[in-house]
């Protein structure tokens, strides 16, 4: 069996393969380039390959993402349309996710600026008390990170709201969905004082969170952006910020990455910016779950996690 | 019945009695005042009152704490040795705690300050990647709140090891103890990197944390506090701070509060001070606790929360 590895950055080409062959150590594991003659059965990437990748590769059974988001690898004319793409499930990142969203939502609601200021000043000042009650937690997205993340807000003792395509049935949180659950997405943003949104880039999410979308949002709500930056319409959220009918955002994904220096983004008082990192891949548990993956297509097994490229992941 | 409240705080005594006025409509409230005359049945306070008070409430089947620590109120020698005293448990205060410590500890995990440095200096520089392994959470207390806040890191994702008297079996919680459990004091320390102390003032934890013990935490350790001030010995924390050995501490309680303008911890930049708001008594669900206990006594019923006056809580 051969696997190739067609990273766009070479040092993680490099550690993919090294991860890649311990995992799968009968495999013929190697690095794309466009000398190469050798056709694999499978490939990994984050985004799509060149054309010349595609025009070689043309026994491939399946190729893996080196993320959970796929939309830069559909995003190909090259990929063909029957070939299965496989999405990254967890392995690591859900853990990272939920420490970044409760950690961004836990510094606003336990007033930790304000504390430090007031620590600045020796002031001896308690602010009213917090009632989690007042402060709903609303997650956009219920895939394997976006559940993690409710659950983990539920267990810290938040009411937890979930927004999913089709109902969920989780312990302690509220289903909101496009039919059935609680209600629709208009009950879900009016219910939610922290919007987590946390669902893949796709048509139907490109662009949904505007001035409109973002104005449903209880008065004094956050943001935190930990999926894709296209999902967010940027100038709708510093117009609600600038108004105040928003109170702040947490952003780790931007339309434009690295974030340019003239983006208002980066001054804004109520913004806080992060370079991409609430969820890092991490190789080694990644490259088992390819590998596993690999294993139980190889079986002729049916496996979880392949794109449904209809409605984009 | 009679019901008398002796908060030294007046406002506080005001809430009280009209919270437990409406949870025992069948019942006389009062506030205590020097002149009064009434005899109770029932008191309730934060600290000990006067010997003029203990003096006139000679009937008193049961004796109230306001807040979770009761060391206030044992610590009068007017307070009859066989005189009930009952602690409040949780009654809308393990969530605090759970939001201020998963707080506090994201915060410093999640490189918050680093960030909003390199936002400041519009640096795209994403750290290093987070391990939750390298963040063992341990937690000094396993009480009816340190277990919330214990459950609360572990479904974030945290291992998490708990430090009690006697071997608790939580699941997920490694259980470290006086006797028993998977260790003693010292290995729960060395096995911590970010210790929680809420554990109740006793002449047995008073001072507990001073030099040598704080110094067998893992190098790089952070320190939070929501107990109180007496269980931490200020000068090892500065020594161990400056030192190198310990990163940082969230401190909410102190050996003197309001925390005197000239004490050190006010300017330290790596000590975050609060002014004790980790977990605020909620009037109301602790008025319905007390009411349900002060039914269960006069049914005859045994009531959970009573201290055990040797061991101190």
């Amino acid at each position: 069996m051969r696997f190739v590895v067609a990273h766009h950055n070479p040092v993680s080409c490099e550690r993919w393969r090294n991860a890649l062959a311990r995992e799968l150590p009968d495999a013929e594991v190697f690095i794309w380039n466009d000398g190469e003659t050798r056709e694999a059965d499978y490939a990994i990437a984050w985004a799509a390959p060149s054309a010349a990748f595609f025009a070689r590769q043309k026994r491939l059974k399946a190729f893996f993402s080196t993320g959970a988001g796929v939309e830069k690898l559909l995003a190909s004319s090259f990929m063909p349309a029957e070939l299965p793409v496989v999405r990254l499930e967890d392995a690591g990142m859900g853990n990272q996710m939920a420490t970044y969203c409760v950690g961004a939502a836990l510094q606003w609601i336990r007033q930790g600026e304000e504390y430090a200021e007031h620590q600045r000043a020796k002031a001896w000042q308690p602010l009213p008390r917090v009632d989690l009650a007042d402060w709903p937690i609303g997650v956009f997205g219920l895939g394997v990170l976006g559940q993690q993340v409710a659950h983990a807000f539920a267990a810290v003792g938040f009411t937890v709201n979930g927004y999913s395509r089709s109902p969920h049935s989780m312990p302690g949180i509220r289903s909101f969905a496009e039919s059935g659950g609680e209600g629709d997405f208009d009950a879900f943003l009016s219910a939610t004082r922290v919007l987590v949104i946390l669902a893949p880039l796709t048509p139907q999410t490109l662009d949904r969170f505007d001035r409109d979308e973002l104005g449903n949002l209880a008065p004094r709500s956050y943001v935190i952006n930990v999926a894709r930056g296209e999902l967010l319409v940027d100038e709708a959220l510093l117009a609600l910020l600038d108004s105040g009918h928003l109170a702040g955002a947490a952003l780790d994904v931007f339309r434009q990455e690295p974030l340019p220096p003239e983006h208002r983004f980066w001054m804004h008082p109520k913004i806080r910016v992060t370079p991409h990192i609430s969820a890092i891949t991490v190789i080694e548990p990644s490259a088992r779950q390819v590998a596993q993956k690999v294993r139980s297509l190889e079986r002729g097994e049916a496996i979880s996690g392949v794109v449904e490229r209809k409605r984009g992941y």
